[in-house]
């Protein structure tokens, strides 16, 4: 369903660019304001803002807060209309589908999610299109481009290709070009850590911080490292691996072919299979460890505040070394986070690097929508940035 | 003895200061490269550039690699006049004072060396000068402006105030205004590894490459971080702190109060205090330890692979996390490197994460004269670059 697009969001030069992004994320704000958080001139930040405010994507507001007439004062807010434009998000699992439409802030407007029945990539892609095409009813769909879609493994973003997958055992999916021509839309593909991180980074803990990180803990421990306004990429296409940060040496094997990894010890595998040797039961569910943990069960409650206590050394390493503004855990293991912030924030505390103990810690759950809000996070990115560090 | 400076460097601008550091650290070079290479057009390169060359900073080269007459074609190379100006750089440590000259291109020109009788801050301001009045000799004198200092510790750079030395037993001292003062130079001071890092990511290893570390390895343990072309700085005033990652769950106590860092494995101090338990001989000394494990003492030579592996861990652990292009590790402890280089070289490839392990590993000595060279970098550096991320 390709169709012509009415005028867009009319970024044009990097101070386009800029000024858009600053009134996004910390709007309504007044062009004096944008002129000295972005060190432009008052005039650059009149003439980048205008033609968005023709197109509808900024409107001046009155000192008051009401829409202004005429050409402004610069000590109006400038602020986001964030109607004049939807985006789509999807988080592929091994499992399911989850998509979002979310409008210009991030908002989530409308959701939906999908099983999936094979990975077979025709059919991941068929069923990601009519899950997009569900969740794109009505006026959404008369203002929406851009499709971000999230997946976890070796993603490369600037062709577009799922490398290596390892849940849905793809290697070298072209997948942005296959659903571009299945939707019509414009499509970013990201690692889906990395689109959690853009999704905090413009509109959550990462606002207004010059550096943090976002670390995942579940199925996988991974993590996105923010500095100077742009994701750490890596020069080999690895980075932010906390989950294989070694902690514990002579410690459990780990699938990468190392020992003592984090992930070697706190992921959700790692636990059960712990539980199961503490307690001798070999169908012992993660389920039944949780329950019994927060019943009182010493053994496993041990099981644990000892994966708290390699996340509390993995985040230590992170720390020390970047020295972030803020970290934010979350993932689907940390719904169970009673069981562990303690542990971590205690192990944290003791490992940390003099002022690095000042960085400030947030653990909290993460509901799977998030990840695909995240992906929703990178198609509105995309309007704006071409390449990130 | 200060005096007035006669016609320097003129850096007047984002692009003047792009185009100057391109010939400098990849020079020569025609302007159509640098054009190429740093975005800006051939006639923006040009107009950069007219002032260097009429202040003596650069020069145009005949396309044989002769000095060209006249206003030059953008295919003639740019080049460097190395001796225009000159640069003094000094490291303070706990025992003495290491001063060198450098050109342009932190080549050293001369260089001295004072022991240190006292740490009181007076004292060591006037042995400091002293030794720049040592070392500034005949014709150096007339073009140093500059002075670089290095210091071990936590340095604010941008207010030239030592926060902390621990080996020095200072705490916020405004040392550059102090030396400013009693040697009449331009004085920016800097975090000795962050200066060493400086010359790497100009003059060595660093130079092309998008992000790379420098760990060095001694008394202490520590590393810089450059990625995206800014030295990594921590939010907190904390980064690279590669000797507090941890390593070994339940290891040995680390004088910063956590357990089983790399430093309290693989620092000079932590590898006596082990060859001495388990030789039972509690006068071995270092040099003992080295000769005899060169010699084939088993046990001892374990000791040594023990520091290479948590070293190893180590850099698996900020390669995991932050993907540099490469790595170099150095430092006076790497003077015995032929008893860490293989195992710290095993436990890395075991512990990279993936393409991770691509990360070039550089293990080299450290003559002492280089931190001082380092801190000359910064002064260099200073010329052209007010702050890093």
């Amino acid at each position: 369903m390709p169709r012509s697009a009415p005028a867009r969001a009319p970024i044009t030069s990097p101070a386009a660019a800029t000024v858009f992004t600053t009134v996004l994320t910390e709007g309504p704000v007044s062009r004096v304001d944008v002129a000295r958080r972005t060190g432009l001139s008052s005039a650059a930040v009149t003439k980048a803002a205008r033609p968005f405010i023709e197109a509808g994507y900024l409107e001046e507001l009155a000192s008051g807060g009401r829409t202004a007439p005429g050409a402004g004062r610069p000590a109006n807010p400038l602020a986001i209309r964030p109607d004049r434009e939807y985006f789509v998000g999807v988080k592929i699992t091994g499992d399911d589908l989850i998509g979002v439409v979310t409008d210009l802030r991030a908002d989530v407007r409308a959701s939906a999610h999908h099983a999936l029945t094979g990975h077979d990539v025709g059919h991941v892609v068929r069923a990601l299109a009519d899950l997009v095409g569900e969740v794109l009813s009505g006026d959404l769909r008369e203002r929406a481009y851009c499709l971000g879609v999230a997946v976890s493994g070796d993603v490369d973003r600037s062709s577009g290709v799922v490398r290596y997958s390892p849940f849905l055992g793809w290697r070298d999916v072209p997948l942005a070009a296959l659903l571009e021509e299945a939707t019509g839309l414009t499509v970013t593909l990201e690692n889906d850590v990395k689109a959690l991180a853009v999704a905090e980074q413009w509109f959550g803990e990462g606002v207004g911080a010059s550096s943090f990180a976002l670390v995942t803990v579940g199925t996988g421990i991974g993590s996105a490292l923010v500095v100077g306004g742009g994701l750490v990429r890596g020069a080999h296409g690895v980075a932010g691996e906390i989950g294989h940060v070694p902690v514990a040496d002579g410690g459990p094997p780990c699938h990468c072919g190392g020992r003592g990894c984090v992930e070697a010890i706190a992921s959700t595998e790692a636990i059960v299979t712990r539980a199961r040797q503490v307690t001798g039961e070999p169908a012992l569910t993660m389920d039944d460890a949780v329950t019994r943990a927060r019943g009182g069960d010493e053994p496993l409650r041990e099981v644990f505040a000892a994966a708290g206590h390699a996340i509390g050394l993995g985040l230590a390493a992170l720390v020390n070394l970047f020295g972030p503004e803020r970290v934010v855990v979350s993932g689907e293991g940390v719904a169970t986070y009673d069981l562990f912030e303690e542990q971590i924030r205690r192990t944290f505390a003791v490992q940390a690097f003099g002022s690095a103990a000042r960085c400030g810690l947030v653990i909290r759950p993460l509901p799977f929508e998030e990840w695909a809000r995240g992906a929703a996070a990178v198609a509105i990115q995309s309007l704006f940035v071409a390449e990130s560090v």
